[in-house]
């Protein structure tokens, strides 16, 4: 498989919908430009993301075939196999986390919660249970989670993500708007609503001076 | 100022967050090596970053008074003008959008909720109250709203979409997973949960492969 930037990856979820979307709607094949205009990326780029998760180029002027464009797309993004995930911090986000509808998608199972409140702890979110934070290493081998999905308030998130490798996590999908120190055998990847919002911001304030 | 990346704004709040608790731990001065080691940048990156929001490079060996490099930070992430917001589509995602504390500290004021369910239309979530989707040009005059919060269900996005723009919003800060086709005069930033995922799943799967 070729190799491919982080920029590229984060477009074949995109490509996805778009294509289930154009599938729902009757559509058989599809071709480059068409997916290049729909999506506003130039056509050169939807050429070589498209080669990355398929060697089939399709046939001129009719295009790819959608269907076994998406099979391509879902295999390249290991939505075949789910991924079994807790969720760390059951405040508002950690719930709503919980109860997102649209993870099973992307390939994700949201398994259980885990929080050091014992008013929480014993209780259920969408008909899934919430274990204490000390149950860490015990419920990881038992339900085989592999990634955690930290959303602990800002002060406790070092602790927690030390908590989570020493119980034996290697995968950390990061809420907390913080940067959190692991060990390079662990993979850490953070959704920062902070500088997502700073270059809305950025944007926003450059149209008005336009 | 100098030109700045989407890569360079985006670690301007990470800068931040760190500067302030090295505040709290009773720091006043620091250098950008200590920055850099602390973050896992590059010094040269930090060097950079910092060049552009600040022209006191401070003292050798001393360092960059930090009060200053975290007031200059502020000023440069607009972070002293609260930038008024209302959450478009309350369910659970916009529910915990609604409650999360984190966002004035980044200079976000939500002010408001709407939905299109006559249920929940006349009710509050944290003390804000909850409008018809059908109030939005009204609503956005009347309460000074800047910017919209996407959250509603992904069916109906490029139609609140739409709606929010003949409403006059500027700016819509998208938390669901689709590509938006706006105008150009109209700013989007997508917070993409199905991409950062699929970035997670690759680097743990390429992990496990060494």
């Amino acid at each position: 498989m070729k190799q491919v930037s982080e920029r590229q990856l984060e477009r074949f979820p995109i490509y996805l919908k778009y294509l289930l979307s154009m599938r729902d709607s009757g559509y058989k094949t599809i071709s480059s430009p068409v997916i290049a205009n729909a999506l506003s990326f130039s056509e050169e780029q939807v050429r070589k993301d498209l080669q990355v998760v398929s060697s089939n180029n399709g046939k001129p002027k009719l295009g790819r075939d959608i269907n076994e464009l998406i099979e391509d797309i879902k295999a390249f993004l290991h939505y075949d196999n789910l991924t079994k995930a807790a969720v760390v911090g059951v405040g508002h986000l950690g719930k709503a986390l919980m109860n997102y509808k649209g993870f099973n998608d992307f390939g994700l199972d949201i398994v259980c919660g885990f929080d050091i409140d014992s008013n929480l702890v014993g209780s259920q979110v969408n008909g899934k249970d919430i274990y204490s934070v000390y149950q860490l290493s015990n419920k990881i081998d038992e339900l085989g989670l592999e990634i955690a999905i930290l959303a602990v308030p800002l002060s406790a998130a070092q602790d927690n993500a030390d908590r989570l490798v020493n119980a034996g996590i290697k995968g950390i999908w990061n809420f907390v708007p913080v940067h959190l120190n692991v060990g390079d055998d662990v993979v850490i990847e953070n959704i920062n609503m902070a500088s997502s919002f700073a270059i809305l911001q950025h944007k926003l304030s450059n149209k008005e001076k336009n």
